[in-house]
């Protein structure tokens, strides 16, 4: 059978694990040009909740019965698509379920012997490629500046910073409870990292920075980006990669604009969807790295697909660390990397 | 006799006639490396209300008893600095007053030549300069693209918008009041201009812009920026130049940042002070315009410094038409262009 994730309603503000049930179906034999697939690993990723959101952007808005979107890693079955063959190793937008059959055309083929199974959609994958470029496309960080990162221990926020730090900057991380920010300074190598909880943020904020804030890497918007623009300094950039404080509540009023106009500073929002032609040369990059160790990841890999709505709520509310994933079958010894 | 304007009080968040004094003070022999001046021409600008409402990077904060500041164009009457002689024409940070006795180091001798000398300080200067840096530069419009200006009737937003057409782009403009949009359509050939005052204003751009803004020229901020980051395209460009609708308010909450993030879009805070090695560049090329009847300009001229504090007023309520200066004296014959 093939245990599938449906939405029983569009979500609200707030996301709830009951916005989701799962359910048994026959698993459909794939016609011309269609493969069937064992799921692997589910990447969570904050973006997924734009789509519950309904946002613009992300495909068509969400109806109560769809699959919540998201890449999954999965082994091929069974092809009848001559690109594909038994045992493949493949990545696509094939949601939360078990047993996908779709077309061969949404899938690409991944090879194991790059690094863990896991780290495709970690590392060595889309929140790799998106740190990679909003830290060096947007951010441009240079020796001796300071770099601030939102979520800086999220899949994509400790990479970001990680670059930063590699190009020579000094880096102050955000993040949410205490003993996380300590984990994310010990495992990442940042100068230090605040808890945008603490009541006096600005101030530390401001204190962490005594320079102020040359680069800011926003993955969250809300309270931390109002105190980060505060500190900008002349010819700041900000590279604004995702707004997770703000997801489901509609127009937040942004920041003050007197800031980037006092500041001659800059706003770009981008996403990794236009640079994916860039993910090999990425990849490459990041591969040295880790060899090197100058690089680190860390991965919450939550097993069973039963428990992909808890996990994803536990990503929103800041309660994982590094790359969030559910595992859902077991790697193949033949794709271990 | 030095007739001066003072500051009575430093303005609260409504600026009035009644915060300036106007005093009659002994003219100052100039000690050496001085220069005594006439002044011609104030120029009024904008960035004059920032610095009365103490926004940082315009100098000291303003004080009761300041001399308001300001640019103006001067004859030198009476000089103890080897640069300057008697009748050079120069421009300076000279304020609101008659008869200033300056430092020679803080003067720029001009050519009037060049064009009319109130040009100087309009398309042929800064305010021209910042049009040409924030279009060209920040906004890059493209033949076909919309590009939307805000303030089109001023001496920076007339200049943008005429260098977006020259540049081949369909040039939306706005505006206050209706006639004024009239008169910047024919005088400036733009596509359209919209009065920010309708009520329906974000709907009548939406019709205005139809395939959406792809670059928009920010001198007010305020409403009518919340209205055009709604409509911008897929990689939009911003070019932040001033917030003339939010000055001496604090903070006034920005945009929704999730209209930068879905469309992948940029804003830039600039001015023209990073910018001022390039005014030779751009003043070639604006002069080579205007004699090709491409770029035109526009001059609210009022006589006699008495009228500045009212003059300065209408040009923040939107009242005047082109750039805005105040006649103090005659142009001599012999600097006439």
């Amino acid at each position: 059978m093939n245990q599938r994730w449906r939405l029983v309603r569009v979500p609200g503000p707030t996301l709830a694990t009951t916005d989701f049930d799962l359910v048994d179906e026959a698993i459909r034999a794939p016609a011309d040009g269609e493969v069937r697939l064992r799921s692997i690993y589910l990447s969570l990723d904050p973006y997924q909740r734009h789509w519950l959101a309904g946002a613009a952007g992300y495909g068509a808005a969400p109806r109560p019965g769809d699959t919540p979107i998201g890449r999954a890693i999965s082994e091929v079955v069974e092809s009848r698509d001559a690109r594909f063959a038994v045992g493949d190793i493949v990545l696509g937008e094939t949601g939360w379920q078990t047993h996908p059959t779709v077309d061969a055309a949404r899938l690409t083929r991944l090879d194991p012997t790059l690094g863990p199974l896991s780290t495709h959609v970690g590392v060595l994958g889309s929140p790799g490629l998106t740190a990679w470029v909003g830290m060096v496309d947007l951010c441009r960080p240079q020796p001796g500046q300071t770099v601030l990162v939102s979520a800086a221990g999220g899949a994509v926020g400790s990479v970001a910073a990680q670059i930063a730090a590699i190009h020579g900057a000094r880096v102050v991380g955000v993040a949410g409870a205490p003993d996380k920010c300590e984990r994310i300074v010990r495992e990442f190598g940042l100068a230090a990292c605040l808890s945008h909880r603490d009541a006096d943020f600005p101030a530390r904020l401001a204190r962490a920075c005594p320079d102020g804030i040359d680069a800011y890497f926003d993955n969250t918007g809300g309270t931390v980006t109002a105190a980060a623009w505060a500190q900008l300094r002349h010819g700041a950039r900000v590279a604004l990669c995702g707004l997770v404080a703000e997801y489901g509540q509609g127009d937040v009023p942004g920041p003050s604009l007197r800031h980037l106009l006092a500041r001659r500073a800059s706003v770009t929002g981008f996403s990794v969807r236009e640079n994916l032609q860039r993910l090999p040369e990425y990849r490459q990059r990041a591969a040295a790295w880790i060899r090197d160790g100058r690089l680190r990841y860390a991965e919450h890999i939550v097993p069973g697909i039963a428990r992909a709505p808890e996990a994803f709520l536990a990503l929103l509310s800041g309660a994982t660390f590094g790359k969030c994933l559910v595992q859902v079958a077991a790697v193949p010894p033949t794709a271990a990397a």
